[in-house]
């Protein structure tokens, strides 16, 4: 447990300390600390200054984890969160510490400043938020693997897909070809969403059989190595009707034009306009009751958003979904979404499936 | 959506609001929300008082899922959770809003203190946890589903646990067998630790193949209607040492005493000392790491914990884990776990699989 050297990200974070007036930091987001020290344990502290030894605070269950997935740190054995940390803070004579002000309980924070008046806690939370949004390319590589393992599930059960089947069993064999294709997890609980069920974006995969006729939207993806992959695919079962044809149509044009403006250094708003004015022209923008995508990397979603109301610039190696839809409530729905990387061109699509109309069985 | 009248547990919070020194509460927590009124989307926000009337915030997303699962509810769309609130707050004069403390954040926390300055925001946090903590009988028949389907599985595999076979696989082929006959998901991710692994309390299954002689420890549970089950059984692969056998009849009985210990109005800590005390009598003290078990309900941790520190007493109608273990570093693990209902006689044991020795392959 010898202390090496700070990795580069630590190091980084460290830089900014001056800047956002701290001389230590307290990490409570479990997909920070991941990010920060390879420790993927289910609880546990990350403490980083106010001298340059991070310390990861974890309980009895995770020390044997911590000392096989970190390098760099300080391990220290925590009892009770408050106890341990005032203990540490008091030692180390922190004097501003920032902590991520969207994570920390109103308790814990309560707790921790009745035991530590010399103490000044700062909230931090923007700062914090695009900590992990440009993705290295070891991170890329995950995701790409990740969205690997997904295309190669869902294309493997395709020939189940048929009238007949319910949404449920779709969901549950298309997860277990990704458990079984070496995803630690999927991605976020499987949508398989049939006929009228395609309308609701968050549908959860029920007992309805498809039938002929139907839009089935899937959307899944895979976890490897912590990171998530994101991909929506709508498929049509027997046949297409020409109006929902001419939707996917509209629907395809939105993606594929929004992935084009996905740059570097364009505001994310106008990615979104992109999307969406090609829906809204064609009298449909009332259905598209979604934002045109959003971040993603060890968590689901993450900064930034691509919608409407977002103040940012994408930047290089940002990986972010694209995925715009048009529902009509009661009958059917479409979405078309792929994960891509931000480049200073065309971006690259991470995610595997071709988006071409397809019909099944 | 005409809102008909409150459930009996909207009325019994109304009940304790002059106790608790508040005239609304705000609910965050998304199985708070759930065990009130049904809905069990991933965000949304329920308001109890001023008035009479409760309201549930759900985003476009979740209107009609929420319209569907709840009743004697008002809808509200929300669409910015901070401005949504402040409106209606506004509106209801609302003066004393308690919340749940252990989860609001501190972010959300200071902006609605900002924009509700004559709102005084009131943080309650036991009065909360313990909410849930006796169950219904309706509740506890979706545990012994749970139970039953989750016992299913695991009897249906038994015959691929044999040498050679990796962890990870078992633990993919018990959850699709789960999600098979009837699980909306698993209770947490299923560990299955051989070996040496089976030390670690929170193993993650991995690529290690069973080997005659392991010790095998498997923890898992099913969800049913969004209630869970949690049992854990360890088998011995082809033999088992005498050594062995010997720690196993040790943790058996400390399992067995403390679930005759577990009857209403018994302390916490003497359940979870009666283990404690058969196991360190035999010198293994030191080797039982963890409390004796804890609340099970919509979520898989929930209050009363029984541990050495917990304050509380038993209650009827309490779901708790009694899970005893033994673990010796690098080299294997025993662990026994049964869920149970707490009644003023003999528990009911819920969790279906047997708990005497049984050597697999």
């Amino acid at each position: 447990m010898t202390p090496r050297r700070s990795s580069a990200r630590i190091e980084r974070l460290l830089s900014r300390f001056g800047q956002w007036g701290i001389d230590a930091f307290l990490f409570f987001d479990l997909n920070n600390i991941r990010y920060m020290t390879g420790f993927s344990g289910s609880d546990g502290i990350l403490l980083i200054g106010p001298d340059e030894r991070p310390r990861l605070l974890v309980d009895g269950r995770y020390v044997t984890q911590a000392k096989g997935e970190t390098r760099g740190l300080e391990l220290v054995r925590m009892t009770d969160k408050v106890e341990t940390l005032t203990s540490l803070l008091a030692d180390l004579q922190a004097r501003v510490v920032g902590f991520e002000e969207a994570v920390l309980s109103v308790q814990l924070h309560r707790l921790l400043k009745a035991k530590n008046r010399r103490v000044k806690f700062k909230p931090l939370s923007s700062e914090i938020d695009f900590l992990r949004a440009r993705k290295s390319n070891r991170e890329i590589a995950c995701i790409r693997k990740a969205a690997d393992i997904a295309a190669g599930a869902l294309q493997s059960i395709l020939p189940i897909i048929k009238p007949g089947i319910c949404e449920r069993d779709i969901a549950l064999e298309l997860e277990y070809r990704m458990r079984k294709e070496g995803a630690e997890g999927v991605s976020f609980d499987t949508i398989v969403a049939s006929g009228p069920n395609a309308a609701l974006p968050h549908a959860r995969p029920g007992s309805r059989k498809l039938a002929a006729g139907d839009a089935l939207v899937i959307d899944y993806g895979a976890v490897y190595n912590g990171y998530r992959s994101d991909e929506t695919c709508t498929f049509f079962i027997g046949r297409v009707e020409s109006a929902l044809k001419a939707v996917y149509g509209l629907v395809k044009e939105a993606h594929d034009r929004a992935i084009e403006a996905a740059v570097d250094g364009r505001p994310c708003k106008e990615v979104d306009r992109v999307a969406r004015e090609i829906i809204s022209k064609e009298g449909w923008g009332d259905h598209f009751g979604h934002g045109t995508g959003h971040g993603v990397g060890l968590e689901i979603h993450e900064v930034p958003a691509i919608s409407v109301k977002s103040e940012r610039r994408l930047e290089k190696g940002m990986v972010v979904t694209i995925e715009p839809g048009i529902y009509l409530p009661g009958k059917w729905g479409i979405r078309i979404e792929d994960t891509i990387r931000v480049t200073s061109g065309k971006a690259e699509i991470l995610t595997k499936m071709p988006k071409e109309l397809t019909v099944l069985a």
